[in-house]
């Protein structure tokens, strides 16, 4: 028999972050690991000690199947930075006593650029004192910002909500034609990567126009230009669908979202929370044009719409959860799984492993040349490397007419 | 050969509207009408003699099936009031000219209340000028507030929409748990009535609280009594989600979102156009608190993703055109179908039909003994009449992963 195993889920969640639970899982159940702990809230549970016994609430191979199609972070997810090593060594001390103390040698988390930020701490820490325990990270995200991996669990399942749901908007803003012209401006998630902003251009087909405008935070953001692209195309659209950003920002540096209403709210890491980029711009061109306009924001829901979840996307998260752990139990340390891309048409991936220190903290920009039209639209390339992500469907359970999920407190067996 | 029939979309789209539009003309097709006419943007375009030729847009039974699977109007909305009879007879006159130019004799128009006012004014100038067309309307409106029909059909999908949304919501703003909790408002469309307000209830079952209050526009607001809900979940509670409408008054008669910054644009019925309620809300309360807070807003989404559309409604809302056509060529006007119910559980209905005179420009209201826990939730009784709503899915015809849609642009034939 060997060790037991931990895994935690960590930052935002996302439609196939529990697939990747799963992976890890039946690893570790199929290649003999000893139990199987969840940390309560990730890294910062795991300091209070709270966990959780996975046998108690995954049961059968049907909780299995459910905790796919479950969306959000079943184990409860945090923000927590660890701090540094110097300085602070009590706190690595503590964790790896409660390692020792539960029979621990197999550490998987899953995660962001923060999260990938624990798994090199710990394991630095672990190689510098010599320590038994391996350390290996799961790639996710819906910002598709980490670099290496061609591209992160979770975007593919975000970018297929943000295609499909901009389709529905565009087929919506379009039904009262020429009388009654509307610009609508949809409002997308990524700070400073716009990788969830170009999935946009994929509801562009020959049965849709795709949106007018895509502006991404890569590009420094011109309110005048803006305006007078939307004045261009209210002059021979009926419809007009923008997407932007919330991360975009003008040339002085501020957040468009900050040019309006002011929201201070600034959160562990230091993240000022970004909203209302599109209502304020939906409101300049109502003041400047007259024109009817609408504002849109995805929010929360392109990162927990596993009701739509692409199909190679929770298949891929299954994947990376599956090899991290059976790395970490083949004596590899201090690196995250990565998806590496055999063959784009079709689509064939092989998954491997990279140093973390390449990857923490690292941020993954979509390519200049991947812009086009003076900062407005994607080009073809972005499309070709998209399109495989989105690709096929994984139905939710209904019951009663919604989509059943697997939680914590309503699996809990005694 | 019966004579021709004529259909038309008018006011906001809804997932299902086309399939009512699918089921006019197989109706009409099937019970031997000659030519299916199409307006083109409602009784707007049909005055300007913007007909469509159906036959030159659906050409196999396939269209129709794809037809039912397209959110939005396939024909074009419109927003548009007929003037009064008297003094503008001109206009009515000019508009059976045009039925008797196209040998039109069945005219069929799907839509809300407003859109009922113009059966209503096209059927009694009929019968006051002896003419022989007839009129039926054909129920649609997510806001579910026709009066005398069970429900309206648009209104299970959206319902459906919002219970499915409020639960991956739920999920994804408990994931950080106790460490950051997080108060969640999200605004639900209906301008007086609550019915999709109402309709975050069902997100409640076993593995889901279901949001923590709902506030419908029944009830008047009192920003008071509301912090203070708030302050006391929030202590107990790490993960507070409300469902608030966006026509949620206070005493003095403004609306909520009124009382944060100004939002004059108002539509062709004079109808206001409302959005910021949650995020007035979402504001205050972390000025307040200090609580990290979030303000979703369905917007255009709750009506037009078909996607997940109800099955139950898809059928209603097929066969509510159906019978619509077939009671014209059966010489009756004047009238709108509806639907009754002959047993709740099994679910089981039948369609008839009433005088559009009690019908239009009528609201329907939540009833007030609905409406439970000093007006922040929804008793058993609404559960009991919303469920039989939402069973059911119908999935979308996907191809590249997204789903197809039927339109004018993509399918003319010559």
């Amino acid at each position: 028999m060997k060790g037991n195993v931990i895994v935690g889920q960590s930052g935002g969640p996302t439609a196939v972050i529990n697939s990747s639970l799963a992976g890890v899982i039946k690893a570790a159940w199929s290649l003999g690991a000893g139990k199987v702990y969840g940390m309560h809230h990730g890294i910062e549970g795991f300091l209070k000690e709270d966990l959780i016994d996975i046998a108690d609430y995954i049961t059968d191979p049907s909780d299995l199947s459910l905790l796919k199609r479950t969306p959000s972070a079943f184990l409860g997810s945090c923000r927590y930075k660890l701090p540094p090593i110097e300085g602070n060594e009590e706190v690595y001390d503590k964790m790896f006593a409660i390692m020792d103390k539960y029979d621990i040698e197999y550490f998987l988390y899953i995660g962001g650029n923060d999260s990938m930020d624990t798994i090199k701490m710990l394991s630095d820490y672990a190689s510098a004192h010599d320590k038994k325990q391996k350390f290996m990270g799961v790639p996710k995200t819906i910002d598709n910002d980490l670099p290496l991996t061609d591209h992160t669990p979770g975007y593919g399942s975000a970018a297929k909500y943000i295609a499909t749901s901009m389709k529905e908007i565009i087929r919506d803003n379009e039904s009262f034609g020429a009388s009654k012209p509307t610009i609508c401006i949809v409002e997308i998630m990524g700070r400073h990567a716009g990788w969830l902003t170009a999935a946009s251009a994929l509801s562009k087909d020959a049965d849709c126009d795709g949106p007018d405008l895509i502006y991404l935070p890569e590009v420094t953001f011109d309110v005048n230009k803006f305006m007078a692209k939307v004045k261009e195309l209210a002059a021979v659209k009926s419809s007009v669908v923008i997407a932007v950003s919330e991360g975009v920002k003008v040339a002085d540096g501020r957040f468009v979202c900050e040019l309006g209403a002011s929201n201070d709210y600034v959160d562990a890491f230091g993240h000022k929370q970004l909203s209302g980029c599109a209502s304020y711009l939906a409101n300049l061109v109502t003041a400047e044009t007259g024109l009817k306009s609408r504002a849109i924001e995805f929010s929360t829901l392109q990162r927990c719409a596993t009701h739509m979840a692409s199909r190679i996307d929770i298949d891929e998260a299954y994947n990376v959860g599956y090899v991290a752990c059976q790395a970490a139990m083949n004596g590899e340390t201090g690196q995250m799984i990565i998806i590496q891309i055999r063959s784009r048409e079709p689509y064939m991936v092989d998954y491997n492993r990279y140093d973390i220190h390449e990857i923490a903290n690292v941020e993954r920009k979509v390519p200049k040349d991947w812009i086009i039209n003076d900062g407005t639209y994607v080009s073809q390339k972005y499309l070709d490397y998209a399109h495989p992500l989105i690709i096929g469907n994984i139905l939710p359970y209904y019951a009663s007419g919604l989509p059943k999920h697997l939680t914590l407190k309503n699996k809990k067996k005694h």
